[in-house]
């Protein structure tokens, strides 16, 4: 059994990070840890919980959580996991981390849109965590930057189109749409039931969400060259799940077969990537509650675009279900295990 | 007071012409049709409407119809409406039809998105029902096309940029979200509550959605060019509601200020555009229950493009609201009688 | 023009306040006051209020405000409603508190359920405010106490079978679900869209909720005799709307149709009250956005009891919509200034 | 592997059968059938199965299903499954019957409620599929009648108490709330999302559910006694999940702590129930998307009265998941077999 621990569980990527780990067949949770519920039940926190868990939360420093664990999630706000990181791989923990804090390579990049960077030193050895981009460096890597849930989305809608250059970089816009769960358990005005039911808004509309380096980032190392997207995030009232709606130019004429085929085949052994046949959408009710990319494709003869549209659960493969699948990964056990749920609907 | 008829009102339009006339100062509901429901009084389909109307749905040939009414509004299908319009018009009865049959100038244009016209005559004298930008027009019109819900909210968003030629046409990419009701009261499966909520997807992706003609048609006529877009509508898991996120590049550099100027200015005397001030963003639940379209207006300089998003209630200024205020102009009474609802939120 | 002033507008109550009023035919607001938003305008805090004032929150002490208007409401909670009344009272300014501190006849009672109280003299001259019971009392008040949302839809839902002793008093269960805005607009977990949507939850079972001491006052009064119920409040996954299912014994034979009349003949003049015929029940979304209260009424054969349904708008009739009925009735003023609209469906 | 078909499996229940047997470790689905989608592959009616199973719908005779399954699932309508389990039966195939064809045990009751029972003579042989109760029943049983979703939350919910004699079982009054999936897939406007969404009311009020006879047969036998209650469900706007909430009178005096060892003791081996300790109360969204039964419990001590309160996922304990709960048994395998699933929230 792999041991376990969760540093930061009390938020959405928090529980479902121990909903999985609890039904993983080779996977044991040792200790889960919360400045704020320290001394609570997980399952007096999250009554679902009941019967799978009799773990407490404990307000442990990361010394004494790397004494129990070989790998350690970690799940608190960027700038927290900058300063612990360090402290678990000095232990000889491998660490995956949810937050923003070792996604982009270059320092300052990072420090332009967040803050400053405590651990550059870290930097140059963590591993982006998109198993389907970098499976192999996954394996060995010691630090994993689990990637946001809209990069998620996005890159794996987009990178097989970059990759074998069929668009225009300069023409891509993404229109993307997430359930309130990807702002977190802090109680905000703006994630009240009755400001997000029966709503629906864009926020940090032109070019002012943080996924944007992250994506960009990406992009451009599958093209090639450097790429400036459009980015739109909106709030959808559902707990979970993202569609993201990618707008492109395609540089030569393309068929919907050969389109469908381009994904097929670039995605040919990937686990959790289901590829639409032309004609078919996805539906974020299709993926929820599991690890599963859905990604569907359309060509807009008339105005001559290509149009990606990609789903997944935000909690799910935008969060703790990809960082079970990186741990998987670099502990050299079944990549999917732990993560073959069918999703839930209705 | 003027007397009203409404011809198919069981739907979800059909009961918010009915709500809204039952505020109306000025008017008079004479009839209401409707085949399925013939006998049932009003208050038992729609218990909401109790104690405002004690009207039954009759199951009336237009002719008994337009013997009660000064003006009608037509509220069934397209197809039906085009095969009664011209006998309500031969008893001088002015008619305000929302279906799309009279929404497309040309008919063979009309022929290839929907079916084969049957009262072409009526095609040159309709009227395209947008008081934004055909007000004179409406006031004398004998009969009224009720724009489209995602024309209303797409074609008020982009118009003053069109206008003024700020943008270069082909590069509009329009992504619109719409609540349920949209889909009418029909029962069927994709509507149910199972399927809708905690779900999110596109439908009738790349260029297939009957209302990119008529969106096409107004904006190219804005442009004095034939446009073609790319159009994305979603369903969103709210009953009312749309908005659209509107991509274009400008041709030229645009400020902020200047952006906001030039919808101010283009809508100052409007009475249901509501222009945000930059750095505001509309959200469809500002709008709820209302007649107004709300519009934001945002630069994304990393990219070089305009974005504008733009918020409608689609029974109300999308349909039900819009076609009060074509009545009103056609009627030479107030044109905000009856349609100074304050949203409701939450 | 009645000069109108609200204390504490931030909330949800307080902005459908703002929203009544500012279509109200008689009413001019005059300060609206909130220490968190001082200096912002009621349309930055609420977008879909904006066109339609131009006032900005301002943190007024209660000498101020009362200088500018006739009618203050205080839309603060419990505690502070009780500390600024006085100064209202004494100002010559009629006032209607929307909190709990006024609604318990006896102090005693109020210590036991909330806190100490601090105007324990103005509870002798402070009128409950239910038009359908207290309709005179009301016109002459200079403080009333607007009732609570659930006791409102449980009061007007159980008056005339105590009033006409047709039941056993000591009968009564209440299982009432409300709409989260009910909790207001406060930040807390508990609210949150991801707690709220999907899920389904009783609170404070077992004699705990604070509007039990209300509401049995109220029937006690009414039934001649101290009446104890069990009341089992629940959070329903909508904004707005209480359902209140009332159970009771009947203690003589009842039949359909008399029971319809007693309810037809008690409330016969009321202009918010609608009772349903037998075989129709009501449905929250047949109220919302309303000050109707909908009445139905079930006799269960089988095992000899009467069931009472009872919906209102929690917002409106049981809270904001009333308090401008009772504004209208302290005022001398047709008690349905402003309160005439017809619900928002769907 | 057990080899399993589904006669009838295009609804809600059918799917959610498919989902748990796809996962189920030794379960292997044979044939599923549909007249209305034969010749569809289950995984282009429900999206959501994409990967799981290349089966497609066929639309076979019973004969045909029963040569290629040990057991097989009935989720088709009452009636349709009474006409066809002797088939199944007859070819020696073990029949789990999720209609409520075979759950009353007297046919002129099912007769009274229902329509005429065309299969009586296995009505003796037909074992009422709630473990809880029958568990040893059911491993011998060769047909089992899957219970309804609202009796499961409800007979649960109160078994102990009447088993012991707490109770007046006079006094028991069962205000139920469930979500839409209970009513299926079938498009009815009652259904569908405008109807549902933002909306609650209560239905079939005053003893009218088909639910009661089935609550009814199993209250007395447990009680020992004819039990008559009242039963009023509610329409809830979510997806999953029954909340039941019971109110009963005790004949003695109770404690919580008493009234807690109660329930753990009845319950103590049962691995789907889930007993919360004082003070705590379930929540739908603690259940949903598993096999829990989770039961909270009050004293009212003002009113005299114990409130129980059981929450279940309908299309799971109150429906599929059952039904593969009796198929473990039926087939002496875990009983918990491919139903050990962690509720999914938010």
């Amino acid at each position: 059994m792999i041991k376990v621990g969760i540093y930061g569980a009390s938020g959405y990527t928090g529980q479902e990070l121990i909903r999985i780990i609890s039904r993983h067949p080779t996977c044991e949770l040792t200790q889960v840890t919360s400045r704020r519920y320290a001394g609570v039940k997980l399952s007096d926190l999250f009554p679902h919980l009941r019967g799978f868990t009799d773990l407490a939360f404990i307000n442990a420093d990361p010394h004494q959580v790397a004494e129990t664990c070989e790998v350690v999630f970690l799940a608190v706000p960027h700038g927290v996991a900058m300063s612990v990181a360090g402290t678990f791989l000095d232990a000889g923990v491998k660490v995956i981390d949810l937050s923003a804090d070792f996604r982009i390579r270059k320092a300052e990049i990072y420090e332009k849109w967040y803050k400053t960077h405590e651990a550059k030193s870290l930097l140059s050895s963590s591993v982006y965590g998109l198993p389907e981009l970098y499976r192999n460096e996954i394996r060995t890597a010691k630090i994993v930057a689990n990637p946001g849930c809209y990069p998620t989305s996005v890159i794996l809608g987009i990178a097989p189109l970059l990759t074998e250059r069929w668009i225009d970089p300069s023409s891509i816009i993404v229109d993307s749409k997430s359930g309130v769960s990807g702002a977190g358990r802090e109680p905000v005005v703006s994630s009240l039931f009755c400001e997000v039911g029966e709503a629906f808004k864009a926020y940090k509309v032109g070019g002012a969400h943080r996924h944007i380096p992250e994506i960009e980032q990406e992009l451009s190392q599958l093209a090639g060259e450097e790429i400036k997207i459009t980015f739109t995030p909106h709030l959808l009232p559902v707990s979970r799940g993202i569609l993201s709606t990618i707008y492109t130019q395609p540089v030569k004429p393309v068929s919907r077969e050969s389109l469908y085929d381009l994904y097929k085949n670039f995605y040919r052994s990937e686990p959790f990537i289901r590829i639409y046949p032309p004609g078919e959408i996805p539906n974020i009710s299709a993926v929820r509650g599991s690890n599963f990319c859905d990604i569907g494709l359309v060509i807009d003869g008339r105005a001559n675009r290509i149009i990606v549209l990609s789903a997944i659960d935000n909690l799910i493969k935008g969060a703790s279900g990809q960082a079970v699948q990186n741990m998987n990964l670099m502990c050299a056990i079944d990549e999917r295990a732990g993560l073959q749920m069918v999703p839930l609907y209705p």
